[in-house]
């Protein structure tokens, strides 16, 4: 642990010199976990989904308030359509999932999704950048989507799964000082998905100044409560029904 | 075998009749497969891959003589600095791996993959769409790419993981009638890669035609000769070298 802090300590200075900036430190609003629901971006990312797929998950989403769906980009609207009136958002993925298209499409492609509907932005982050300290690449990359998608909240996917501790570590400090407004591990399409410890290294890293958002090969209730222990905010998953249910059996029982 | 092209007579009649076309059956030139390096696409597509390997990679390219490098669009302009003046082809993969991106960005990454150098577009069909048999999405998707690939051959990637021997069948008949130049297998990040009836399926059906490559978990000279000897045209692998050292030691025994 102390050995995860001087880490980080050490990153952050080098990341400050390397572009010559310091890093803020403004404190977001706590998010209240106790309605699971409402940290839950209910997901539908296979490639072989369906129209009919989106609007059952849409359907599923109205019926159990989940905070949002997560679409394909080319679902945006329907899924838009589909939510009508409620107040669940759309989220939408960008650059995914390998993350190394160019950074002016993922910019085309971010202003097409929030023009289709989209209220919430996933991206993927070039991750060979990252792994070679391309920095000014990564943060270039990452600033030209949150601009793009102005005050649509953006998260970065970092794929956890390709990277070190300290990767991770600059991963969460580049998408700080780009504007975004959450990290995220995993595409569900990469060589693993969310370990706890990776949200353990991204809350030591940027807790409580942007949002944590675990994905990825979470499939129960269990799953979820440790990534939101180790300080997760937001629960990416196409589990999300299973994961209600069983949290409502988990009351039930302490009642 | 006469089972399969029953099926295929029957596809290719229910498309004609759902876009009220006829489908042409204009012949290519056959390909010469005798030197194998040049039917191969030299691959790297890794999310975790750096300049540095995009530079390897192109350098092996120029001392084996492959056809091609296929390359992330991030990196077509490196590529193609690094090729220099010679006749390797830079290809690269539009709306990869999983195809659901909208139409309008496939077209604008394919642009901007053109203007940085590249000569070969490998995009992925909206597979959703083939599977629910939302035909003319798909058309409409392939061809919106075609357009704007301009005089730059299109290879369509199926993702034949995902698709039963019909749906392989119907993509391949899309893609005719959408004017691309060749099928393609698989992206190497679906459920499989190719399978040698993949290819005899594609081969019956616009075998002559279209290309057709093979790619997804080639990874020795037997693979590759199996899709050969199945119909297809160009192979795309990782495997490369290994599979053109095989191919020599192959050569001298014979001799």
């Amino acid at each position: 642990m102390e050995n995860v802090k001087q880490k980080i300590d050490k990153i952050k200075t080098q990341i400050e010199k390397y572009f010559t900036v310091q890093l803020p430190s403004t404190a977001i609003s706590p998010v209240n976990t106790a309605k699971i629901e409402q940290v839950i971006d209910h997901t539908l990312l296979s490639p072989a989904a369906t129209s009919k797929d989106i609007e059952r998950v849409c359907d599923e989403a109205i019926s159990y308030q989940f905070y949002s769906v997560c679409v394909p980009p080319r679902f945006v609207s329907l899924a838009r359509k589909r939510l009508g009136a409620s107040s669940i958002h759309v989220a939408t993925v960008i650059g995914f999932p390998l993350g190394y298209n160019k950074s002016s499409i993922k910019r085309l492609e971010t202003l097409k999704a929030i023009e289709n509907g989209a209220s919430e932005i996933d991206m993927v982050l070039p991750i060979g950048a990252l792994i070679s300290e391309n920095w000014s690449v990564v943060r270039k990359d990452i600033q030209t989507v949150v601009e793009g998608a102005s005050q649509v909240p953006v998260k970065v996917i970092l794929e956890t799964g390709f990277l070190t501790e300290e990767q991770i570590i600059a991963g969460c400090f580049i998408s700080q000082l780009s504007k975004a407004r959450f990290v995220k591990t995993s595409t569900g399409f990469g060589p693993r998905g969310a370990s706890v410890t990776d949200i353990e290294t991204m809350h030591h890293t940027i807790g409580g100044q942007l949002g944590i958002k675990a994905s990825g090969g979470i499939k129960t209730i269990e799953d979820a409560q440790a990534m939101i222990q180790a300080g997760a905010t937001r629960i990416g998953t196409s589990n999300s029904i299973i994961i209600l249910q069983q949290y409502h059996e988990q009351r039930s029982k302490l009642h």
